[in-house]
């Protein structure tokens, strides 16, 4: 349940409808929004107890129960939608759609610069490289771990882009911090580790959570959950495809959620339309759609030579591929 | 396998191809396009006979192998995209986007026509609406049935409209001819009921098939190939919703294959969001997706009280957010 | 809404509430259960009105809310199980579990007398043949028709045993009557083809029901539903596995729901391991699985050369493998 | 590839063979298989390499290519089934059938000692307990965590049975090893996080690895062979469900697969008919037909007060259920 306050409410009075929830057991936490002041309680709440709250107060203006059992991520927790702010890179609602395009893996210093220059010139707006992989096989080549991190970092500073980039396990953080990577992607196969959601949220960089392979809207938003209950609150949701029972595509790139989402969550949406298709030559239509479905973002997959790449190349994109998603982004986020 | 000849190879030529084809027990079936003949080979041909082909003449220029077990519905059965043609209405590639709309179910003849002016109002080209009606429970409304056909032309033709109507049996196949209806509709739950296809594809008239809720690609296309190989040619794939894991939409639409499609097959392919959706305020931004995916025709249901909808309610729009999706199609639509 | 009576209770009385429910414009059926009389109410019934019904007799009973929107296959509409008649053989709860085999395709009248003797021999209690097939692609083998029919009904009687056989279109029941068939299937492509359920309701023959690709459970009892609702109460629900993401097997077959469709409806339930794993060697095992899971039945394919067979081969058995899941059933069916 | 040498095939052919391989940039790891010497080839082999490994030796004595990109867990890479050693607890193919049974969540020294006496008292063979809890929202119990662990072992010892628990991360594992725990559970949502792969498989435990929600077989025995490339040999599988369309029950239980895994990997198989069907009164049925389709172990939650327990309190059996399924699992066990 959240507990939107008239704009002006005295930190007196919130104190007190805190106190009052604490002492029923109620856990509560407390909006960032600076425009009001707004509650979101933890436990659920008695009909009773609302109205004592109520009693004790007029300047509670709006209660909105949310559509599943997620508190923070809600709309409704935020006078409006987050942005998410990456050096001066704005990603969210009524910015420009971002479009992250880059290496599957980095595949060393001079591959991941060259893309880079690539992606910069296309106009994109962030570098993407994988150092850690998730590989189904163990022997499938596992990524240059810390020092492709490195050379990832090294080349977004060259063509003066952000870089983001996955990490798998908590323990590696240090190294993303060390290295100043800024933005951290949680893989789909890790959405729900929890340990990992934990470590990241408390880290104080932005972070852009895949959808897991078979997440549900409301198992997903729960993790961004995890994350927010850690303290982050720049975090980006990234619809990736979803498992079906359909084999003609790698996944089915679930669209029909983005329009809820923007409904439900005041969070930005990002979508890899990559790793739905697996297919290239499809990619940039899927692209141009998931625009016109109100992503606010794109993440995408670039190699300037595909049948070489080192993992995924039957879903790399050609750099003038990307120059024609940027493009077509650019016309159909004016458009509404 | 497809089999593409030089323009103005002679009849005699084509015959010889067949005798061979048919000497070895392979069945062949010759296209309708008039640029070039082209011939599918319906069973499997060897390499040997092929070779033997080959060198009975020099008329023969492409060979096609599809991506999968169909023939007739493959792109490469035709020079260029089919266009549906129902009285002055185009659809199909590079045709602008057609919209259809009207009620979920033909509740009588006033609200139909009530409606039907909506519907012609808002600038869509075809009127829908259900007269025998699939449900899932036997207790629920089942539909005006004949009644129903007779309500939902004569609203068309006092609007100007040409209309579709699903036909659930091949028994009610007269009642469609009779009634004169425009393009018959096959839904989802009857996309894998031969006996209805073999009869629907010998009727002559266009035909709107539905994707089965958990039907492949494959199993789509070869539903079509049913169709075709009754002798229509006049055939439009609808994509409404796959059933998936996820529960916070009533399906999940399939976006993904659309470009896909546009690759395979030579069908015109129309996108119904409202099924996929289940929930009517997402559905004008999930329109406006599908088209920029390649839609060339979208399908929504239309109530003027959709509260009072005696089915599918919840997912019914106004004419007011029809209106929006004809706009937004017209302006997609004319980007790419 | 059930409503159970008393033993004993007057015609009267029940009379009396189906008006009072009728003036109401509440659809009601009778159940009929011999040892109590069993009302239905289709349409929902109000608490005010149902306190009304209950102040105007005290013969009633018990109420009992489905877990679904079912109401005459619900367990509660009868006393005990179901149990399906055909000739001497009986299926259903705390009979023995029966066994039916046969051929996928009849192919011709030796061939299936040859496997009707086989399946005989092993000790199975019923002959399947498919006269009428539903293949996925036109240019596939469609069965015999008529033809088969009659030589299926002719190589059951000779080895004395009833025949089941897939219908698929109503237009098709006559000549199913006209043959004899024992007991009438609906495949899993048809058991949302409505038409077919209302004629195959008012046959009077069993009815083997697959459960759809992806049907859901409820989707399922209220495709049964609509054979009782014209009429017919000989009906056995068939798993056959469903559609889902793994493909290492043909379908995912979901025993899960056997112990649930026990506590819900008092239909016999049937298990085809064939379709579902679409492997012959796994099948057995598979069987003794779903007797345990609570199956009154198992139908499986046999023929006598799998490799030369017409259509599924690849998940025909053996009579060796016929005999050993007839074996195996016997011995697990009567443990529990 | 699986190189299956002759019994008795000296150690010099041997380091020849995997020398020739290494030469050829193919990496191949040496079964721990006592009767003979078995080899993998990790990366793809040439026909004519395999040639001349052929002319190099005639020991060789067969060749294996596992159905998926498996190595070492491939049926082949052993002569016999694993058989998993927890003191004198032997879990695999032709051990009678192991029981699991204990709370979803440790919930305090007395409640876990309380439910390892019933358990034991039941006749199961392993007592399980959750410390670290992976819960969907960040707000739910999270568990005891090593307080937790502690008391299970405790418990544990007190009757005699050894003990499992989920480890979430590798960060956890000296705890885990610490108290001494017998088992290590890797969770579904943790069967893709390959570092705690990496570093359980390194820990010289046995493991139960659940599969995933929507993992194929392929992705669950490349999990699998991540624990066997750390050094792990002690591994069972375990089914626990898998994530489909259906909500009737939890998840969809795929016992389709059981049978399937006996011919492809020398692991033991264990099946959670509790996550599968989410209520309570149909997990005894499910247990019985898992064991019918092949189980060497099923494991249960077991909760004096299903009402109270911490989490997943619908799926808790009670002690009288636990020995039903500790009865029905001898006796089918005993039969095949």
């Amino acid at each position: 349940m959240i507990l939107q306050f008239k704009s002006g409410t005295s930190e007196e009075i919130l104190l007190k409808v805190e106190q009052k929830l604490a002492t029923e057991g109620i856990r509560s936490v407390r909006s960032s929004e600076t425009h009001r002041p707004i509650l979101a309680a933890v436990d659920s709440v008695s009909p009773t107890l609302l109205q004592e709250i109520f009693d004790t107060t007029d300047e509670l203006e709006r209660i909105v129960t949310p559509e599943g059992p997620w508190k923070q991520v809600d709309r409704s927790f935020r006078e409006g939608p987050t942005i998410v702010e990456i050096g001066d890179l704005k990603i969210g609602e009524g910015q420009p759609c971002a479009i992250i395009g880059g290496p599957c893996s980095v595949e060393g210093r001079a591959p991941v610069l060259e893309v880079a220059n690539e992606v910069q010139a296309a106009g994109a707006h962030m570098l993407r490289g994988g150092a850690f992989k998730p590989r189904t096989s163990p022997y499938a080549f596992q990524g240059y771990g810390v020092e492709g991190l490195r050379q990832l970092k090294d080349a977004g500073e060259a063509v003066g882009l952000p870089v983001v980039s996955e990490i798998m396990d908590a323990s590696h953080l240090p190294a993303f911090l060390d290295v100043d990577i800024d933005c951290l992607q949680i893989g789909a196969r890790n959405m729900q580790n929890f340990t990992l959601l934990k470590a990241v949220g408390k880290a104080g960089i932005p972070v852009l959570l895949k959808r897991g392979l078979s997440a549900t809207v409301k198992e997903w938003l729960l993790a961004a959950e995890y994350l927010m209950a850690g303290g982050c609150e720049q975090i980006m949701l990234c619809e990736r495809g979803i498992r079906t029972f359909e084999t003609a595509t790698r996944n089915t790139l679930d669209l029909t959620v983005l329009p809820l989402l923007r409904q439900w969550t005041h969070l930005p949406i990002v979508v890899d339309p990559a790793h739905a298709a697996g297919i290239a030559n499809i990619i940039p239509t899927l692209a141009r759609a998931s625009v016109a479905a109100g992503a606010d973002g794109i993440t995408v997959e670039v190699h300037l030579d595909p049948k070489r790449a080192r993992s995924d190349g039957p879903q790399a994109l050609s750099p003038g591929d990307l120059k024609r998603i940027v493009a077509e982004a650019r016309i159909i986020s004016a458009l509404f």
